[in-house]
């Protein structure tokens, strides 16, 4: 049995939701309160040392860092590819999830806003602005990036693993109120992964440990 | 012809100059001078539209972010392999891999650095701090994810992807005065990996835009 550790605002948690449910693997989810400070528990710290989640219990062992989570999970149930058949095109869809996966997304991570905070006394205001910033700056290039391909998708006609990466990513943009308008292709692809049931009930807001709306 | 966009004291383009060596594959270099913004050119950004270096111009095609080219290159010359043969050991390597390329990188990036500065009046003082705070708490982890494999390098007995991403970061850690005591594995497979001439070559003193000693 696979056992998730995650948490359901977690952005990268939510990517690997999105993919299990994308292969049709079920899993077991154990929820850490990030607002709490859990995930640093020396229990949860063994398994995973940098006391981030998502983590992934596998037969095989623990797993850690949604990116190696995510390619391990296209190794072990190649159907439905999360990523293209040919060399190229696994490259550019590997460039999408990065460019999210490491210029976006940690810059905005809880870690970092809260050291925003401490140490520079960043106002609201100014953690805002911090967060739209890298938003914006890395969506405008990734609108460029995804508008090089046909599609529905970030790169071709089926969901993938660019797209397990940009769903997180909006849901995180539009709940910081970043304005969305500039960026119609990636909206776009957005629209079309929410109309998939399996990355539906992947949402944040459907999970066992969400907050009551 | 196999063209690196990249710049001397890129920590991503190093990785990526790391790996070419590794695998013998000869490669010509275009630098673009960070300090300047000369990565921001329309030209460049053509190519690369986040305006960051490394891209890496293949008969194929231009294909950007250190993450995807690295695997690209595992994928197009495989031997010698940079990810080990069992999935589980790709997993374990390509987290350690992430815990730097996304969680300690992309936070010392120059062009954060400048936004603390401009933004929150940052001292340099106050930069060294947040740079150093990154840097060793991502190498407090890594240094427990490595410790759990025997062998002279991050996974096993052959240098690999995780590897590549362990010496830029050592030698940003060094730049910046990071104390790296308290991490003697990492430090211990920085000294093999210096051994290996292919990686020695990769060096940002090396390279033929490097600023003179």
């Amino acid at each position: 049995m696979i056992r998730l550790h995650g948490y359901w605002r977690s952005s990268a948690a939510y990517r690997v939701r999105i993919a299990l449910n994308l292969k049709g693997i079920s899993y077991a989810q154990v929820s850490h309160d990030l607002r709490t400070g859990a995930q640093h528990s020396a229990e949860y710290r063994a398994i995973a040392p940098q006391g981030l989640v998502p983590a992934l219990e596998t037969d095989g062992g623990i797993l850690t860092q949604s990116p190696a989570i995510l390619e391990w999970i296209d190794e072990r149930w190649p159907a439905p590819p999360l990523l293209p058949a040919d060399a190229l095109g696994r490259a550019h869809v590997r460039a999408m999830a990065a460019l999210i996966g490491c210029d976006i997304h940690p810059l905005n991570n809880l870690r970092v806003l809260r050291h925003l905070r401490a140490e520079f006394g960043a106002t609201q205001a100014q953690v805002d602005g911090w967060i739209g910033r890298w938003i914006a700056e890395g969506f405008a290039a990734l609108e460029t990036l995804v508008g090089r391909h046909d599609g529905a998708f970030c790169h071709g006609d089926d969901p993938g693993l660019a797209d397990c990466y940009l769903v997180p990513q909006l849901y995180s943009a539009e709940r910081f109120g970043v304005d969305l308008e500039p960026f119609p292709t990636l909206r776009r692809v957005g629209q079309a992964m929410a109309r998939i049931e399996a990355v539906a009930r992947a949402h944040p807001s459907r999970q066992p440990d969400a907050d009551p709306a």
